[in-house]
């Protein structure tokens, strides 16, 4: 999103001259014009240090820089204590939400979708370790899509893989073991046995494949990918709760699909994915949340949240992923309290 | 490689009517013209299944299929007890033999690269679980690479692959951190943050990349995550050692050198991947093995390998993949014992 869309509170104190925005900010951003002086922005995110010097320039704006994981951790931390129906899992076409215990929250594993993933054990406040991650993220879905599909926008991609069969260019189990499954190690004939994997037989070029199938192929291996790692760290840290956040998944229903099948494929039914409503906004609210270091107490905090309750700070009518009205290569994600 | 460049040696008894040889078949072959009657071949691999009417139709030929995992493991372990220098460890292009103690072999991870890959804990012969696995492999690199580049064999993708500049496209922590680490994390500014995380926002279409990068980041990107989830499967079962097998790594070097530097990135040191000299017979030859179950016992197996000693069996003057004889889409691998 093009800074230059924001909509920004008015301020209604004259004797306040600064506006508090926080963002989060990825690594590819456009940059627009925002007729703001005296702004101060909390940014965190890998842009928050790429885009400092542009920011200054361009809008005299400062990026008043927080770090990437601790904001993450703090906006879920947060969502999940603030929110109501914040977590819920996803199978078969169907969320059921899930009611979390305050007092039985940690410890958990974050997964943060961005254009690559971290992984991060989540022990309290401000108490976690980065323990993992992958470089197979959403940058990975979106940039080979580009690549391989006429797509546009990171959206459009999304959405086409909706309409597509990845079974025309993966390679299945019943592919291999002529038709059958191959039940000695578990595998059913439906598995994918390699991604991509039909493609090295057939006699077509790339221009022979419907792009929805290649799209729906992509998404289901990363995914898939993603599930898979995000469990095995779960388990190596007895981690019971695996919460997933960030733009990548952007509310997907197959994404979201796809990666509950693959831990509860890879647990054999004894771990549960989560999904966050407010996925794309974790560390733009921990950005938020960090306004406390600075004067702000948690009273004040309360009172902000009373004030702009989540359904306006970040919710579905200003800019959530889950009603997608993003825009296109979109990474930049808001949440905006003028005091 | 078709079946019609087999060399079948001789059958020098004409009492014996049949002819032994073993196979290990991957999921996409196209076969030749083999003018033997009579014969079984011990046959592995999922084609084992897919080709087996094709095969007695053709050739004549009944395939005497043994399962994939069984022979894998029993390949695996005779190499390892019975070649003096078969495992090695591969790190900045320098390869090291490793002296397996027999009594200290077990237990081990075998990671077997095909088309997709499989995970297996071997505590022992014939004991031993597929733990894991993933449909990112070798088919994964051929199918993509195919459709990526104008590549006509998936050893010219490898060939490609090591002109290449992987960061041409993958977004490094660098690009996104504005040329410096994330050091909090231990992340360095040349790691990769998302493969392929480039072309998100470069205005290229992808006959504006080269071929050489595009084949350098796929394999860089598949050979990466096998080697991460190999360690994150050898950490939850306990597993020391990790032996990496099968067509996909056909003993190329910055393949090994990939997933060496996975294991030693994502394990902190604490593990080494280890590569087989006969990386791509483990299947073939651990069906040759079951003849064993036929009839030959370990004194006649041990006369076989006297008679056809390793150098010939599966040694490089026959169809090793360690020189690069092998064509285009190969994933028949081929012991042979004439009885």
């Amino acid at each position: 999103m093009d800074l230059g869309e924001f909509q920004i509170p008015g301020n209604s104190d004259p004797n306040q001259k600064t506006s508090h925005l926080s963002l989060d900010i990825g690594g590819c951003q456009r940059l627009g014009a925002l007729p703001i002086e005296k702004t101060i922005i909390k940014a965190t995110g890998g842009g928050a240090y790429k885009y400092a010097d542009l920011f200054k320039e361009k809008l005299g704006i400062c990026l008043d820089k927080e770090d990437e994981m601790d904001c993450l951790v703090a906006g879920a931390n947060f969502l999940l204590k603030a929110v109501h129906q914040e977590a819920f899992t996803y199978l078969d076409g169907k969320k059921e939400f899930v009611q979390i215990d305050h007092n039985d929250l940690y410890p958990y594993l974050l997964v943060n979708i961005g254009s690559g993933v971290s992984m991060i054990k989540v022990e309290g406040d401000g108490k976690f370790e980065r323990v993992s991650g992958t470089n197979v993220g959403g940058g990975t879905f979106w940039g080979l899509g580009r690549l391989l599909t006429k797509c546009k926008s990171f959206d459009e991609l999304l959405e086409l893989s909706h309409q597509g069969n990845n079974r025309v260019i993966d390679m299945l189990v019943g592919d291999i073991y002529g038709g059958t499954d191959y039940s000695k190690v578990g595998l059913s004939s439906t598995t994918i046995a390699s991604s991509f994997g039909k493609a090295i037989s057939d006699k077509k070029e790339l221009q022979d494949y419907q792009p929805e199938d290649i799209a729906r192929s992509l998404l289901r291996m990363i995914s898939n990918n993603i599930g898979q790692i995000a469990y095995l760290n779960a388990l190596r840290f007895g981690l019971k709760r695996i919460f997933f956040g960030g733009f990548f998944i952007r509310g997907h229903a197959y994404t979201m699909d796809t990666i509950a099948v693959a831990v509860d494929f890879w647990s054999k039914g004894e771990a549960k994915a989560m999904f966050l409503r407010h996925e794309g906004f974790l560390g733009a609210l921990g950005a938020f949340m960090s306004y406390e270091k600075h004067g702000l107490d948690d009273s004040m905090i309360h009172h902000l949240t009373q004030k702009f309750p989540m359904s306006s700070l970040v919710g579905d009518k200003i800019c959530s992923p889950l009603n997608g009205e993003l825009n296109d290569n979109e990474s930049i994600e808001c949440s905006v309290y003028a005091s």
